[in-house]
């Protein structure tokens, strides 16, 4: 292979995105300039913070501009480097692109080298042991301040953080409640993940009803995941001094324009709630503890890292597609090709 | 004077309260039983949160029963006593009613001895030296930590808590803005309580803008007194790990089942901010040290206590309406006839 395929924003996607948003191009392989390492590719983390990224929005970064590739956070293997810290061979972790060989530097965002676990599969930097699970664990742990027996209720709950955040506060001794989108997944929270309830949002009759029977005694930690109405719903079932961690809010990604309205935060007031938001990179300080803590529970087979896995970059977009459909389970992760 | 005259609820207001919804009773005096103390009420707290418990809806309080007297925080002075911690001529402050006399005892809410500094008018510790003046205070240091030199951005900031708000975050050194909602609120922000700075948000063409102009650096602290399309704007006006105190939200008090809806959540995630709400009862450690400060600054003559006083029982359900009307500046205060 000696070009870079890469998969670049062709236009700004209304909704759910579609495959002629994206392009496939070709291009030469770069060469490192000083202080640059050249990487190839093996995983990219699909995950709902690109749809973002997508719309003509400043944000927490820039948008993507036209014509531009696709930024995603990567592992990847050094094939060059011109940087004192990385050699060839070694295996780094850092947001890039939608492609096959990326550049990067000390400006590259979550830049670092990767000491990966032999006995365990590399995908799972990208997913449960990387910026998903990181995520669940300090959420839980900085924002939320679990504690046994409370109990905690995770929406999107099977998929890339939720899967995660619903184990790691049943570890923790909580009791745990799911809030999923379809049978299937609450299958999957009940007998994959150990959830002590599932609540099914789009069958039941009256959410706000399902979640006073799982939970009667109200709700000490929501881990938020989606927004809208259903953490409208929650704000009606917490407990006095309850904590919402806001991870996400995955029901207005879509729609940013228009996202769904929020009506009852007083709330706040009456049930003197906290709702905190974060983003991984300002919690560093945490990080060790949190990748000590789940690579040993993953080994230990006491934590299950789901995925969703597709192999070949040509797959990427639609991998993204199915994931802003709602219809995923798990860690999405694109596997690029092997040579 | 021998009977007890009481206001009641007549009928439940719908959106802002009417004179119709209030009624005038008189009743015998009550006698004190074992453990129950007699006073004759001095000043009522006319507070926001009396709308709430005018609706038939569950909170932290349940609502008032209709042909009920109307609960309020009470000043008043012991006349007979069969409590072992109070005795005739005792001040105390807790939660009574609208009414010349109130048996109060140990299942009174926020029931306490006061001792008012001589020097001081007893009126004060029902607003800037009472719940409106602690709230502020309160809000904060515990649930905002305010440092010197942020920027702080209150609304109903002319208010009963607003005032006291925005004078003491000045007092701790932060750069205060006011958001009101008439010119004159703006002139007593500016020129009696002495924010850097005051928004009519009636009159500006562009909220966003206006305290984008009078915060170019972003809101490191949102004191929020009214939730809606406010909170909306300041949810896009913050500091990336800024933090919002969620101290009231008057503008749904009025429409409780159809409050403004809030569509900026997102920024939450995006700017990692911390919503918290509170109510004073929980913060009880810090009270003590609250009230020596605002004594003091109230003596110094650095904090205003800024009043909005009508005197007889009779004016009560007006002043309140007309605070429910937003038309009101500084503490309102109700003093009762004296013999």
């Amino acid at each position: 292979m000696n070009a870079n395929r890469q998969i670049i924003l062709k236009s700004r996607p209304d909704g759910i995105p579609t495959p002629s948003v994206f392009d496939l191009r070709r291009s030469t392989i770069p060469s490192p300039s000083e202080g640059q390492i050249l990487v190839r590719n093996r995983y990219f983390s699909i995950e709902p913070a690109i749809r973002g990224w997508l719309d003509d929005r400043e944000s927490y970064f820039a948008p993507i501009a036209i014509g531009e590739p696709i930024r995603c956070l990567a592992v990847a293997v050094v094939v060059a480097s011109r940087h004192p810290d990385f050699a060839p061979g070694d295996i780094v972790r850092g947001l890039g692109f939608w492609e096959d060989y990326s550049l990067f530097d000390d400006t590259t965002i979550l830049l670092e080298k990767l000491t990966p676990a032999s006995d365990l599969p590399l995908s799972y930097y990208i997913g449960a042991l990387g910026g998903s699970g990181l995520t669940a664990y300090v959420g839980l742990h900085d924002i939320a301040h679990i504690q046994p027996e409370q109990t905690v209720v995770v929406s999107a709950a099977v998929g890339a953080v939720g899967s995660v955040a619903g184990q790691v506060a049943r570890l923790r001794g909580c009791r745990v409640v799911a809030l999923v989108g379809s049978a299937r997944k609450a299958q999957v929270a009940l007998q994959d993940l150990g959830y002590d309830a599932a609540i099914n949002y789009r069958e039941v009759r009256d959410i706000k009803t399902a979640i006073r029977t799982a939970c009667p005694d109200g709700v000490d930690v929501y881990f938020d995941n989606v927004g809208g109405e259903i953490l409208d719903t929650m704000l009606v079932s917490m407990k006095p001094l309850g904590r919402i961690v806001s991870c996400g809010m995955i029901s207005g990604y879509n729609q940013q324009d228009n996202p769904p309205p929020i009506r009852n935060l007083w709330e706040m007031v009456a049930r003197q709630l906290t709702m905190r938001g974060f983003l991984l990179p300002s919690h560093a300080h945490s990080i060790p503890e949190a990748m000590r803590s789940l690579e040993d529970w993953v080994r230990e087979g006491r934590l299950i890292a789901l995925e969703n896995k597709r192999t070949g970059l040509a797959q990427a977009p639609q991998l993204f597609i199915d994931l802003m459909s709602g219809s995923t389970i798990g860690k999405s992760v694109l596997q690029m090709e092997q040579d």
